[in-house]
């Protein structure tokens, strides 16, 4: 194990997020011993996407093209745009197979006290997007403070143009029994409940 | 989050010990969104370990090097050979500050049911080391069936040779309550007694 090269190697393992020293030195001696393939095609395609992804000129998403594969296809609605925080929230929207339109990815959620505020959100990208036939801007931000934040400025950003704001529902999820549900989402759910 | 680059990068990820799909995608997002740099020189490094790092001639530890440092150091015993299972072994020992002499590393321990015979765990350059000035082989194994079968083994396959050869003490751990140590350990423990 001695050797400057397996040292450093562990050490620069531990930009990957949740890996310590101890997982770092088992990654290492497992690509050693038992995976070189794969840890040299590791190594190649990290550098590839380090260098050539980059993010969609529409919607911000991260994208290896100049326009991702949302905003490229022909087959999505582009009078409803779904602004969300981060790439994450895309592939979940994605994956639950319910939403035909496009994106808006902010990238964060309004923090100033991090230094994040319109500027790093591409706040102004959002506004000119916002003037093509975008009828629908669908709010799906966390729920926590920056998330309402942030919900909160891109409504009154968004108020002297003709789009239509809205934000995804509320309440307890599927399967969710009432009494793990914590006090905030069950008062959202009643004050937001609909007729039968 | 659409884009080969980004897929392949997380299919890459994965060969990591301990990395599933979603830790792979989490790691993508945070290196594409926080650390590039960190991501280029992870790549860097991972390329260049797989290509450098090979054994030591004498030990068949990971060294960069024909000789890994424990072996190239003049102030190491050359009498002692200490014989482990794996990499993270020696470090572990090393760490304890406790031991002077050299290693011989297996990287494995017998397992005819996976293919790992005397062979493949280098009991040919372990004997041919013994014809040195090595007077005590301490065998620093696992207590598993493997463990205790490849211990029998060097001790058989040494015999002949007029080195002496030891294990290390087996009993009840530092700091270790008598309740929560288990039978076979305390069976061992009570066996190996020694005069106070």
């Amino acid at each position: 194990m001695q050797g400057s090269i397996i040292d450093e190697l562990k050490e620069s393992l531990r930009v990957l997020p949740g890996v310590g020293p101890k997982t770092a030195q088992r990654m290492v001696l497992h690509l050693l011993q038992r995976d070189r393939q794969g840890g040299r095609l590791l190594g190649e395609k990290l550098l590839e996407a380090m260098e050539r992804v980059g993010h969609c000129r529409l919607c911000r998403n991260l994208s290896e093209s100049d326009l991702c594969a949302v905003c490229e296809s022909p087959h999505r609605d582009r009078s409803q745009l779904c602004v969300v925080e981060s790439p994450v929230d895309v592939v979940a929207i994605e994956q639950s197979a319910s939403y035909r339109g496009c994106y808006f990815v902010l990238m964060g959620s309004l923090s100033p006290i991090d230094g994040i505020g319109p500027e790093e959100l591409g706040m102004d990208v959002l506004v000119d997007r916002c003037d093509d036939n975008v009828t629908e801007v669908i709010l799906a931000l966390s729920a926590s403070v920056e998330g309402e934040a942030t919900a909160h400025y891109v409504s009154e950003l968004l108020k002297p143009t003709t789009v239509h704001v809205t934000r995804i529902a509320r309440g307890i999820p599927i399967g969710g029994e009432l009494e793990f549900v914590d006090g905030n989402t069950l008062a959202l759910a009643l004050s937001g409940r609909k007729p039968l």
